[in-house]
């Protein structure tokens, strides 16, 4: 199996709409990241209807026509901001214009769903929480790494069930391949990717915020380092984060860009769940040494230890749901409460890592 | 298989004796704690001979003549310090005890080797390194989870060969089975077993200092807490850290007091060694689901992803080491600085976290 770099990490699952076609209809413009395959590929499993792509890049806009036949090119934003039959626009494009780029999908009237991180400082954070005030709009993000991963549901559910007691931390390692040479030169500077504990740590702390119950953090310690990467000094090739929960519970994670070649797959991320009943383990993309593919769950409570292979046998409730709160104007989803929540702390986590650094951006 | 405490975890091997049969004489004193049984079982195996067994209650001491057919009951502390022959006290004794106990040994001529953690208080340390400095003596320590694991072993020896180029992180998972009703009083008193930090976070600081190769070590954070033994005012049930090294290395760890009764071992013990060109996840004692023993190591790097089954093929070198280096007064199976280092953080994070919680000691 050829090593991949996660860059283009989009999953594909069988059908199961909400909707009918033509009954939701949504946009991406940017397609910098290659989550966007993976947002595209959940809302029209889910039902939805992609209408218009756009980026100004025409290569990557005929990479994107060419997978998904039913969408048209559009000639710019304004054609699809001025589209009243787009209910959503999705975009992946680069992470410090994600925000800028929400804030006209909203304006002009449109739910806005964004590649994590949403956002990359916390000014971006007050002008999203002001326009969702202002227009009543969603600001929803891809949380990919537990949104667009079945044993990553499947432990929500099985805590919601009881499996494992009180949850009271969580650990969490995002490991990604480098590639840098690959990459786009946006991967490589800290104010347009927004430093790693932003970027994949997004992922981490939703996580982290999703299955401990808690309602915000304080941050115990951040940290980024370039162990390795010393032609690119924009990138942090390493972070880690403790977090403590506003409920008592516990937090850490590590994001690194050691993926080494030898490994099948991108990352081994992996997910702890301790509880005081039990604790989960997930080995989302591969099973080290046992399994190339993802969906392997991991459960010890007082009355088994057990392997459960989620694979195909959860799917992504996530999108429809989405869709369905676009519609209805329920949160069913995710809270924007949540999603906001997550955004600021990655941001916040990030900044006090460089504070220590004395990183100062331009 | 019945769930266990880890309390009597007492690993057997096949000898390799480094001496013939009464060429190293050790004496037992201390049994408290039943590590007491792997160190005896190490040394005996290395070639020493268990001449005493020592401990005020008559009750341990029988249990532990019935296990070592050589060696007798000494009647006081002072029959085996006036030994001459008897070369090392060993001692598993209630853990604010091992360094007064230390003290008297080495000032009896012996060097002395003693459970982990190997003191409480950055007090005795300075006492422990007195006496060092001023009878030459040796202060060695059982850090088992390392020392007595063959996956452990193994991973050394592969990082010592380049197998993951240089070690930049360290994170370690050293969860354990509860069962206060059957552990003895002195578990519980903080003052007395030192803090779980202190206690069985002394094996995880180890782990990151060897592996990684630091010297010294920032503590960026450390936290207690008592999440859900209310009965038991005095236990940590969990505890965890983030570790700076003086090289620059990273580690976390967490351990904890919640392996559920499902689990087939005491604790699902993990090490997850990150380099710049791969990585080694160990699973100590048990591969969840997988395996109910211990032995497992897991390596990628950019040639190779494959697991490893090391149970019986690695042994471990510690105990003759430790023989010849205090036959030679050589210091090949651990250095007195590295042995004192982990203590001191050990202590260090404990306080760190106890003054967080506004703990006071008695």
């Amino acid at each position: 199996m050829m090593p991949t770099s996660g860059m283009h990490y989009a999953p594909t699952h069988k059908p199961n709409p909400v909707v009918k076609s033509g009954e939701f209809i949504f946009a991406a413009i940017g397609l910098d990241h290659g989550h966007i395959g993976g947002m595209c590929n959940g809302l029209i499993e889910a039902g939805a209807t992609l209408k218009w792509i756009y980026d100004p890049d025409p290569k990557k806009l005929e990479r994107y026509l060419a997978m998904y036949p039913t969408a048209k090119a559009a000639r710019s934003e304004e054609e699809v901001m001025e589209d009243v039959s787009v209910a959503l626009v999705a975009s992946a494009n680069i992470a410090s214009e994600r925000c800028p780029l929400g804030l006209r999908a909203m304006a002009a009237g449109k739910d806005y769903f964004t590649d994590k991180a949403p956002l990359t400082t916390l000014e971006q954070l007050e002008d999203a929480k002001a326009m969702v005030n202002k227009t009543g709009k969603k600001y929803a993000v891809y949380y990919s790494e537990r949104l667009h991963v079945e044993s990553a549901v499947f432990a929500g559910q099985l805590i919601q069930e009881g499996a494992i007691g009180k949850v009271i931390q969580t650990i969490g390692m995002g490991p990604h391949r480098a590639n840098p040479d690959t990459r786009p030169s946006w991967f490589f500077n800290r104010e347009e990717y927004g430093g790693i504990l932003c970027d994949i740590g997004s992922h981490q702390i939703e996580q982290f915020l999703f299955y401990t119950g808690a309602k915000d953090a304080e941050i115990l310690s951040a940290q980024i380092e370039n162990y390795n990467h010393a032609n690119y000094p924009g990138l942090d090739d390493f972070g880690d984060c403790t977090l403590k929960g506003d409920n008592g519970t516990s937090g850490y994670f590590r994001v690194d860009w050691f993926t080494p070649d030898g490994l099948c797959t991108w990352g081994d991320g992996r997910t702890f769940i301790l509880g005081t009943e039990g604790y989960i383990e997930l080995r989302k993309y591969v099973d080290i040494a046992r399994s190339n593919r993802g969906g392997h769950l991991y459960l010890a409570n007082h009355k088994t230890e057990q392997y459960i292979d989620v694979e195909g046998k959860v799917g992504h409730p996530y999108f429809g749901q989405l869709i369905l709160d676009c519609l209805n104007r329920t949160e069913n989803a995710m809270t924007q409460e949540h999603a906001f929540k997550a955004a600021e702390l990655c941001v916040k986590a990030q900044m006090r890592a460089e504070a220590v650094k004395g990183i100062v951006r331009v």
